[in-house]
């Protein structure tokens, strides 16, 4: 997934604010499952929903204004109630920042979950 | 209301970025009808909601990281089925921006509602 | 330009929060004056910046999670130091937001300067 | 720290979007480091930045529109170029969120500097 940093991305700093990567990981992992025929959003109407349990970021170099970000996503491990993804943005083949993330399945109460066996198997492929 | 503006609230031009604003005014109208005793969170509750229908934004000179701002917020007009408030952020007695809002009650459809009389009538003191 | 709604670009009223249809509306702003050759990266590094004066917008209906909105852009003015632009976000060719914005020519200490001629030309061709 | 939650802070599933946690625990940052005696405002005039190097992010329970939470930092470690902070946001005596960062101290072309001796005493009592 590309992203195109605009102002609103930025702080006073004159670089990427810390907290909005973890907005960008977030559209990544959805087009992430989506291409594998998982829609977020349609899971959603059966209650069926994904939520961080964990997260870890790691900052090597800033972006900026104008900067292109590549944001690439890997599934690392799909077990029966959660996913856990490998995440970097990238620019000119860079790293700047790298993400681990674990993402539980609840239903709308935030209850565990069991992920559908169907879903499951689209993201172990 | 006081917003202190930290880094977030920034962007790379190094003043505070223009959409936040409506951020600071939507927590500065939340607090004024809280201190009338119309608690949001209770009626979003009972099925009753305000939505902003307009909000028109006059920005006069920029904040900073750092500043103090004051939140003022009047209700300009009380209707039966919106309010009208002026608000601005100032900053050692000068007003940076300022804000006319209209927001219209509704129900989680998104259909227009007539405001609880109990409601009108603690915002028309 | 289109725009995606992800997570959080929208609030636990189950809609897109209003502030963020400013960020929308400023990328689209920003992608409009690329595609005339007008490059607000370079140009601030010239010390020339474009800086929000008013902004009214008009909310007509919700957008939701998932949704793919159309963000037009038109200038429908350009003056010596100052630019007008209408905008809206689009659903299906259903209106939900609009707004009019007007930006004025700033160095980097807020002073306001005369758009420079070859800018001022690209875009009012 | 108290940090009451507000619509912008939510998303449609009914919760804290997850990237806001780290804006919370930047604001707390800097005002236990202003409790200290340390301005970052007034270091940052001075070319001294502190910046994420990482953070790690336990969510255990959301929180809600509404709520009013309670943001406890801690220093955990103070080296020669960069700090540690644990932190949480808790409601109720409930732990909702824990954060470990590290930040390191830089000059504003994200050149790592050291800590001055001032800053450094200030953070170790």
């Amino acid at each position: 997934m590309h992203k195109k940093i605009h102002y609103h991305d930025t702080d006073c700093g004159g670089v990427v604010y810390y907290a909005n990567y973890l907005k960008y990981f977030e559209e990544a992992r959805t087009e992430f499952m989506l291409d594998r025929g998982v829609d977020l959003r349609e899971l959603s109407k059966d209650n069926i929903l994904f939520a961080v349990k964990n997260v870890d970021v790691e900052y090597r170099a800033p972006a900026r204004y104008g900067d292109d970000l590549l944001i690439r996503t890997e599934i690392t491990r799909v077990k029966n109630a959660s996913l856990e993804f490998s995440q970097s943005a990238q620019k000119d083949d860079k790293i700047l920042v790298a993400a681990k993330t674990k993402v539980v399945c609840i239903d709308n109460s935030f209850r565990p979950k069991v992920i559908p066996q169907e879903v499951n198997g689209r993201l172990n492929k």
